[in-house]
């Protein structure tokens, strides 16, 4: 199947601009050959208008009919079948079992929010009868429902070609809201993109979705996305991406008329902290767990495990020596883009130069081009507290130890952080005693919070919450993965007085 | 009961500032006698800190026991009896039934709170099994709730000095959800603030809350404010009031280096429309309704019913003179502050000054000194839709009326608002069939949507939305009225792989 290099402004393609570009192949180490037309301000404008335009119309079609476009998403991109397939690993080098693993997470959250929105109890529907005869005051009939806030606009993950990207969660919980979504296509896989969003286009014309409901445009450069949040049209965005994109993006969402929803899932280093009786008892084990999650994926996920949080002694040193050795079996990866590599290395560079910085582990003999090696790194808890510069997110399979003074310190550091997706703790009985205010004090901080477990591998399911303080989201009080991530994309509405005869002019 | 001027510190009264100030009784024409000492910022970072320092052992409170401070604190508000219903009054010249019915309203809403924490079931627990054998992963247990995001800095309304103040709906929701508030007392009504403030802190030493849960500042002057939504420690705001004063204080929530919520409602005229079919058929009783929800109050209700659209036609032009003529028949009526009265004669000046405005009722006789009457001024939709100035809200008993050409004008007149807390229709069987298109325009821009009904009166229930999109709040994805209005200030939390007899950690 050819990939379509044009942007798709609804379901018409169009490539008005001059601006391209192509997406690389990491394992090749050469572009792929699919030229992308940036789209240009005109084509984003007809983007908008369309998607205003089928609002209305889109957003009053039965949940049922929502659910039937859903579904055959999920089954369009099943079709795409080994091409998919093929082009996600030519854009990010990752393998097969990855690739069919993010594809089945996609599909399987396309379905998810099918089966939610099949029924209306997701509205959290209230109804309270009038009560005419109250006093002093009458009491009029109340019924309360959800509906969509309008156009979103979904900006995809680098590490997520599908499950976080084009028909991704975002897109997956706006569409089932009823909003209709313009995709900033992610440059490092728009033609991954571009084969989902022909499977969106497909699905659309073939469940009777209107013309404007899916829009999904190219860009390299910057100017475009900043344009897009801005339009007074968009009613909401969604991103996941890195800080500096976000906050970016975010300066632009705070110059707008009118304030929207800007939810950002953005960085996180996903503090573990290590009991000492934990590594007293469960050392080996703890060190193999984090060793795997560390180094998952080349450690590009937003919930791998960047910051250890030990306390000094015997037991400690030996957890530290193990987990070295470990690391150092693990053998080289590639990344999804040679950026990241770049970025990995000046990043975990920039940690290791800094005085007090110990190098537990980094591979010295000749590493392939475009590999990598895991690396640890080691500083005292006096050092993290005093250097906001450690809690810096260094993308890839790189964690910083910190061996605290005692317990006490500990908590100094867990306190000093800023917002995080996860954090957890290893802890054996013999520490429970001792815990509270470390629990207390990581509570403060995450949206999940793990025990005795790693944080990479995150379930889609309705008591997930992907999600936490600021910088790790821009709004603690949503999750980005599972059926309540709808939520981000509705609001309340009451209708008083309303007659029951006149319900169905409502929905 | 002698009225404090000084600051509330947590339990502690503290006036260590030289900036004084008095409230004023509109009905004496003259000042209320307590002086009034401003906050300083010294003071303000002193309430703070000890907001934060009681933060973590407030919300490991029981639900039954913030349940138990919230029920005490409605009770305090009873025991202040006279002096509270005697300090309101002087400090709006509003009538007694009105200031006990605000009262009524402000315990009910602490009772009603109060009643939803007794359960926990307001914090939607999932909880999801392991599944130790699932393929190709394992799932972990799951344990999902929602807690408190911290200390709120609550800035109440000058036209609610009880229901939407010092221990209104957003202190209320917020100490039931667990987060410690720092009000800034309205500088128009800080006497009764200051008796609301000691009934909150004789309850919080009666039923054992930690020191720092509940603190009050004064301030007429703006620094104060701003300094207290940019503190980092300061995890949301809840604002009431000036379209003007909350996009200030939002500028300064958006310098943040961490974005917090700031939930503000702010501004709406309730636009209604009046069909063709409604004013045949019940044109006196429309009339009637409508009238006695402009004035009411003298019109100081942020629903006040502002904007009124018609069709031109003759029934349409007699119901214009019978608004006009019931209108002219209401009494003059005092506002709760000299500087209302002003900005209620500016802006309807204004609007009535502009070229095409026909001042349909306006009271030309001699008006008492610090009283007011209702005005209804009239132009065409085209002016409307010329002119966004005709859009600004006109504090105070004054009502636009917008007389369209036909239906699609006035559809057009509805696409062409700002967001607004509520909207409604009067309509009879004959107008059915052609006001779907109108539905659809007002269901995107209101919060509440009202049939053959008025705006004013909020119930407070589980049904309400009072909320809505902007300018009438900040995010129309929450209620500022009703027991969901505690989804404002928490944040869900996932607890991954915990045991349960650890459970008693976590809470």
């Amino acid at each position: 199947m050819e990939i379509i290099g044009k942007n798709f402004i609804g379901n018409q393609l169009s490539a008005m601009g001059n601006v391209q570009y192509k997406t690389f192949d990491p394992v090749k180490n050469q572009e792929n050959k699919t030229v992308f037309t940036e789209a240009t301000s005109a084509e984003l404008e007809e983007a908008v208008a369309l998607a205003d335009a089928a609002f209305p119309i889109y957003r009053k079609m039965k949940g049922v009919q929502r659910a039937a476009f859903l579904k055959a998403i999920a089954d369009e991109i099943l079709n795409l079948g080994d091409d998919l397939i093929h082009t996600y690993r030519s854009e990010t080098g990752l393998p097969e079992d990855r690739a069919e693993g993010e594809r089945g997470r996609t599909i399987f959250q396309l379905q998810l929010f099918a089966k939610l929105i099949e029924s209306e109890d997701w509205r959290n529907n209230i109804s309270e009868e009038a009560m005419p005869e109250r006093t002093p005051q009458p009491k009029p009939s109340l019924f309360k429902t959800h509906i969509p806030l309008g156009p979103i606009a979904v900006f995809g993950a680098s590490n997520f070609p599908l499950a976080y990207s084009t028909a991704g969660g975002d897109t997956a919980s706006a569409l089932a809201a009823g909003c209709p979504v313009i995709v900033k296509s992610h440059p490092m896989h728009s033609g991954t993109g571009a084969l989902v969003a022909t499977a969106i286009l497909k699905a659309a014309q073939k469940t009777g979705i209107p013309n404007g409901v899916f829009s999904n445009l190219n860009s390299k450069s910057h100017p475009l996305s900043h344009e897009l949040v801005k339009h007074p049209n968009i009613k909401a965005v969604g991103f996941t991406g890195s800080f500096t994109g976000g906050s970016a993006l975010q300066e632009s969402v705070f110059k707008r008329a009118e304030p929207i929803p800007f939810f950002a899932e953005m960085s996180s280093i996903n503090p573990i902290a290590l009991l000492p009786g934990a590594l007293k008892e469960k050392q080996d084990e703890i060190a193999k767990k984090i060793t795997a999650s560390i180094v998952l994926g080349t450690g590009q996920f937003c919930t791998q495990p960047g910051l250890l949080l030990v306390i000094a002694d015997k037991k400690t040193d030996e957890f530290i020596e193990t987990l070295g050795r470990l690391l150092s079996k693990m053998g080289q990866q590639g990344m999804i883009h040679p950026d990241l590599i770049e970025n990995y290395l000046r990043q975990s560079e920039k940690l290791n130069g800094l005085k007090g910085s110990i190098v537990v582990q980094e591979r010295k003999d000749k590493i392939q081009d475009k590999q990598v090696t895991p690396k640890l790194s080691q500083i005292s808890g006096e050092q993290f507290l005093a250097n906001p510069i450690y809690q810096e997110e260094v993308f890839g399979p790189f964690s910083l130890l910190v061996k605290c003074k005692n317990l006490e310190e500990l908590e100094q550091v867990v306190k000093s952080l800023k917002g995080q997706l996860t954090g957890g703790i290893f802890a054996q009985p013999s520490d429970y005693e001792l815990m509270d205010p470390l629990v207390t004090a990581f509570q403060s901080k995450v949206g999940r919070f793990l025990f005795n477990d790693v944080p990479t591998g995150v379930e889609v399911s309705a008591a997930m919450t992907h999600g936490g303080p600021f910088p790790s989201t821009t709004d603690s009080r949503f999750t980005a993965v599972g059926p309540a991530s709808i939520y981000r994309w509705v609001r309340p509405i009451t209708y008083q007085n309303w007659p029951e005869d006149l319900f169905d002019k409502l929905v």
